[in-house]
């Protein structure tokens, strides 16, 4: 097993402990993560990365979402480029705007309008203040674990978030319809929304996809009761169908959310919305300084145009299913019992009898020195740059790290 | 009078009101603006901005505060370059994180440690959680009419706002010292902290500096009753003193929100905190898809550089001192009654008996219409890419536009 070269990461470490706390903040610091990871990175090109000490990998989280269409796709940085000769940040949105809004709607099935923000953060946020000032009513159903932000409405950590930040707050459990109706039951004649992700993706659990049931249930709740139905599609977005996660099952939301993969890597979010809404939409007051910006949006332009033209969501389904095929077949090879869920675009494979993770860590640790970025409790995340060699790559290394997990001891 | 060309903006327009409700949002809303302005702009560089359909403009809004150094800025759009050729948002950050994060430690004076977001909301709203995880209380004062953001706990607009989002929020007036104390006697033993602007920068009012005797009474009643002093330097960061706006009064914060400026038009915002409340701010739980975006940083690095190297502050002042006495000279000449307020930095001009803003409005679409943007509300922001000839560009176009003002029929 050759250690690999961490001198750099770790010197970095060092200073950044002293200039951020604890050296890093969210869901990327390096401390969530095994031992052999690294906190800082060089450089990234197509679906390859470097960490700052050198190291190569084939990238599975790509950036956690936000890469496609692979680092430097050279559409979508001529179309950047072009953009910032001219401008970026003005006195006001460039034509862009209206390209970018006008290819959303023709894109996304539940479209009628558009507003743009800079985290997904900001478009669940906006859903739920136009929900409200539609509807006149306050209660939010969400699902037990879901993420839908870092802010204190929807946190998944309490500190330093007061009980009123979550007075409205109530919770169902994806995929469980009774509970669905319960929570709608209990929020009364109060009800503003129910907010639900295209799937459930919840940390360190197997993933889940939703039923036709629930997400016809989901829908019928909503129109009976008059709330709105909200779609996360921050994570999800794009990748499994461009017109809306739920096409599949012919059910469309009322507002859905969107950002990271939306400009490949630019940061940009945008809020999607049926007719019905328009008039709440142009009543909240959301605003930020860089919401406006122009270079992300000419990005996002070039990226869905390659997304549609790509069929992007196919190479993904595609290349998805090499991996969780080789994976299986590995697994059984080398006698490891694992589950893979979630759809498998963003791939999720955890192992059984593995409530501390051991075998996950020590298997992605292994991964990781021969080259491959996996994680080991997050849903992973494939993009276009990947090639069937990149997986056949990871599958190799895979013959390792199922080894070196085969030969641990047994816990005691 | 030259009626200016509008037939791109008007068509932009069109388009946009099918697809993005009333066609646009928030502060960029053409509609909040006299009617010769423009929504659409096609181009900025230095404090030069070209609208939709070419007309120039010698402009005071510097992007409503992001335009810092003047749009493409070479030693940032080089630093900025050369990042973007090595990846923007990867696994984790860059080494240019801990570069950033140190510069600004070593700039701003209250500063141990550095946390980054992407809006001057994010940072705003991580101040409050961060002081409320680290006192264990909960009320936040903030001044009658501040501005620290969009969102529910603090948004301007209290549509889709519940009651509880603003449970824990109460007021005091700015510069009043009775009335902070009487708020803070108010909230008892409950005080997490309390929100102040570097200076009271309300829009459609006069600006208005603090007084040493305010500065130091709000430091004062936060250290008696342990609450964060949180700084909102959002808007008038790094343009009136380096190391914090309120350096000349000796009075520091606890914690700091800042953006705008800070990567002259990249997208990025910081929270700076004493060492105090480092341990809080690494437990509360805050992030975002794009926060360690290296392009930005990159950006930022450059730019606070340039601004410390150049004094761009000293450079601003001078300009700005320009543009007051001239505005002032002029206005007198034509027996026009004006108040100019704030720091001449960011200059706000209103006219007296014009509570309708009919005066301001007709100054200002003049004002345009020779090629000149200003703000008839709002303060307006000077960068450090204005001359010395466009201020005296701007008062020339002042003497026709206080003309105009001075034709104005006697309101009825």
């Amino acid at each position: 097993m050759t250690a690999l070269e961490r001198a750099k990461d770790a010197a970095l470490r060092a200073r950044a402990l002293k200039v951020v706390p604890t050296g890093m903040w969210g869901h990327l610091h390096a401390a969530k993560l095994p031992s052999a990871y690294p906190q800082f990175f060089a450089r990234g090109d197509g679906a390859t990365l470097w960490d700052a000490d050198g190291n190569r990998y084939v990238d599975f989280m790509c950036s956690w979402g936000p890469n496609m269409l692979g680092h430097h796709h050279p559409e979508v940085e001529e179309a950047a480029e072009r953009q910032r000769r001219l401008g970026d940040v003005l006195n006001g949105p460039g034509e862009v705007m209206v390209d970018l809004a006008e290819l959303l709607v023709d894109t996304v099935a539940h479209a009628d309008w558009v507003l743009f923000q800079k985290n997904g953060t900001d478009a669940t946020t906006t859903c739920v203040t136009i929900a409200r000032a539609a509807t006149g009513k306050r209660k939010i159903l969400m699902a037990k674990g879901a993420y839908h932000g870092a802010v204190p409405w929807c946190s998944p950590s309490l500190v330093g978030v007061t009980a009123e930040d979550r007075a409205h707050l109530a919770t169902y459990v994806f995929n469980d319809i009774a509970s669905l109706e319960e929570a709608v039951q209990a929020a009364g004649d109060d009800l503003a929304a129910v907010i639900v992700s295209a799937y459930r993706h919840d940390y360190g659990f197997d993933q889940e996809l939703p039923t036709a049931e629930f997400a016809q249930a989901v829908r019928r709740l909503c129109d009976r009761t008059g709330a709105v139905l909200i779609m996360d599609e921050v994570r999800a977005g794009f990748r499994l169908h461009v017109a809306g996660s739920w096409e599949p099952f012919g059910i469309r939301p009322d507002l859905a959310a969107w950002s990271k993969a939306i400009a490949n890597g630019y940061a940009l979010a945008a809020v999607t919305g049926a007719e019905w809404l328009r008039d709440a939409a142009g009543r909240v007051t959301v605003t930020g300084s860089f919401w406006a910006g122009a270079v992300s949006m000419a990005a996002a332009v070039a990226t869905l145009k390659v997304i549609r033209r790509d069929k992007v969501p196919d190479r993904l389904l595609a290349l998805g299913n090499q991996l969780r095929e080789g994976l299986d077949a590995r697994a059984r090879q080398f006698g490891a019992s694992i589950r893979q869920s979630g759809p498998v675009q963003m791939p999720t494979m955890l192992f059984d009898d593995d409530a501390d993770f051991r075998k996950g860590y020590a298997f992605c640790n292994a991964m990781l020195e021969r080259g491959v970025y996996f994680h080991p409790k997050h849903n992973m995340f494939l993009c276009a740059a990947h090639t069937p060699e990149d997986i056949a790559f990871a599958l190799d290394a895979s013959e390792h790290a199922f080894s070196v997990v085969a030969a641990l001891p047994t816990a005691a």
